[in-house]
């Protein structure tokens, strides 16, 4: 099944023409989760055809503008253009107030449903999960309260094989248990093993979006061995004192964490505006771990084709 | 002197790829004054390469988002990137909330001065003034309490002709009085009439911004012979009804608006997105007001080389 990462914007702190505020689209089987919102997403969405009326779930990971400030043009949009259904946002609790502020302001009455779902500054917690998918937040290290994600998905029940079905006869009422692993015990009392009528179902994918953040071990054991690690590599190796100072990484840092946690691939962000080339810091990052890709709007990541 | 008007964005409601939301840029003098700020409007300055860090006044028409989402993102690249000299914001007293709120969500006490002016939701006031130029609000009629601002240049003081200094032998104490009209009484006891001595100085370049508003026959005494009006135009005048009902206007309505003004010139925008070629908004126009010129981003606008 679907599930892939679209980038809408790497920059950090200042958008420029070229080089747009964190925001990402995860597609997790035709759910769509919103990830940061920064300045100018609702564009980047049109740009890349990407329809923003099927987002249901948002999810924030600070106060800091280059992670927030589109976010009340896209709800406003989603608005004037007759959206009807619910809108999950999940945030650390003062969004709320700058969002209900800025909508009676207009007298804007949202002609949708939408619910925040308070982040607790201190503590990780599932923030949703339905029958294919649960997204946990993780506790970063920055100098604002900050979290990340961990979008998981549910391994799939086992597929029942359609020649076997006619070759011994199930009935329908049947299927949910033989896809929860039960055997078959059929009309002659013979038992048909599970692994005869059944085969695995597609692997259950996993990404960890963690910006911003200064290096942080503690990270390691909450992300290990995921599909995907996204990290924030703000700076060059060369100015990791200055990431320190600012509760951001290197691209030393994203590959250490990505190395010991032993993440599959690795895709890194949150440039800073210096940098005019980013193949450098991807070179960098790739000294340390190999698989890395560059968090370029536009690049679209399909887990099914990832190293794993 | 210098007097330019530079569009950033003309699209109503929501932005889009080609069209970005409401702001316009005036330089009068070397004084810039940034007109309205929708989302992405920092980066409409950086494409067109102007410094925002120059921009010493803002102009909030209104609270609806189109004109100034992109005013907080705007106002924090401004503080990222070290500015220190004084910010004033004029706009409805909502919006100085909206601002507080969301740099207390992320801990930023800006290290520049801002200073927010309130503007009265049913008054007409002198908002700025200094010797080259004024700006006033006028009350628009739309379906939120919202402003146009006309900007008013002062009429420069009359030039003394350098040969007539020297031929007269007038001492440079008496020259402040000379350009403010005073004759001169040479040495011999003749008086030189103050015509002699001058010439007149450029003229006076004025700028009248009215968006968003339905038609409204209040306005023309306001706004009678300005250079250059800037008339929202949403709908094509088959919509009357839809703009009236929006608080908007028609092509028709701000031509019709700007002939009994007895306007110099005319640039419409702010127009729906339903409208893919904008010359049929601008051929309707034209059609009651002839110096009409389209609001498109990137547009510049000279009061110099403009009908006068």
């Amino acid at each position: 099944m679907a599930f892939k990462l679209t980038v809408l914007g790497c920059n950090s702190a200042i958008p420029t023409v070229e080089r747009h505020p964190t925001a990402q689209l995860l597609n997790a089987n035709e759910r769509f989760f919103l990830i940061d919102c920064g300045e100018g997403t609702q564009v980047q969405l049109r740009k890349y055809q990407l329809s923003y009326q099927r987002i249901g779930h948002i999810f924030i990971s600070h106060l800091h503008g280059d992670h927030y400030f589109g976010l009340i043009g896209l709800i406003s949009s989603m608005h004037l253009l007759g959206r009807n259904k619910d809108l999950h946002i999940y945030a650390h609790q003062q969004l709320k107030a700058i969002i209900d502020l800025q909508l009676a302001a207009s007298n804007t009455e949202l002609n949708f449903p939408l619910f925040f779902h308070s982040i607790a500054d201190d503590k990780e917690q599932l923030l949703f999960e339905d029958e294919a998918i649960s997204v946990r937040n993780v506790l970063l290290n920055h100098s604002l309260k900050c979290s990340g994600f961990i979008f998981q998905e549910k391994k799939s029940r086992r597929k029942i094989l359609k020649d076997k079905v006619e070759k011994y006869n199930i009935p329908f009422e049947k299927y949910n248990a033989i896809k929860d692993g039960s055997d078959w015990l059929d009309g002659s009392g013979n038992m048909i093993v599970n692994n005869e009528i059944t085969i695995e179902n597609t692997s259950a994918h996993s990404y960890a979006f963690c910006t911003d953040t200064m290096y942080n071990e503690a990270l390691i054991k909450k992300i290990k061995g995921v599909d995907l690690l996204y990290h924030e590599a703000t700076f060059k190796k060369e100015l990791s004192e200055r990431a320190k100072e600012t509760g951001h990484s290197t691209t030393f840092d994203a590959a250490t964490i990505a190395k010991k946690a032993e993440v599959k691939n690795l895709l890194i962000g949150h440039f800073s505006q210096r940098y005019r080339n980013l193949d450098e810091l991807l070179i960098e990052t790739k000294e340390t771990f190999k698989n890395t890709y560059l968090a370029e709007s536009g690049l679209t990541l399909d887990f099914n084709k990832l190293y794993s």
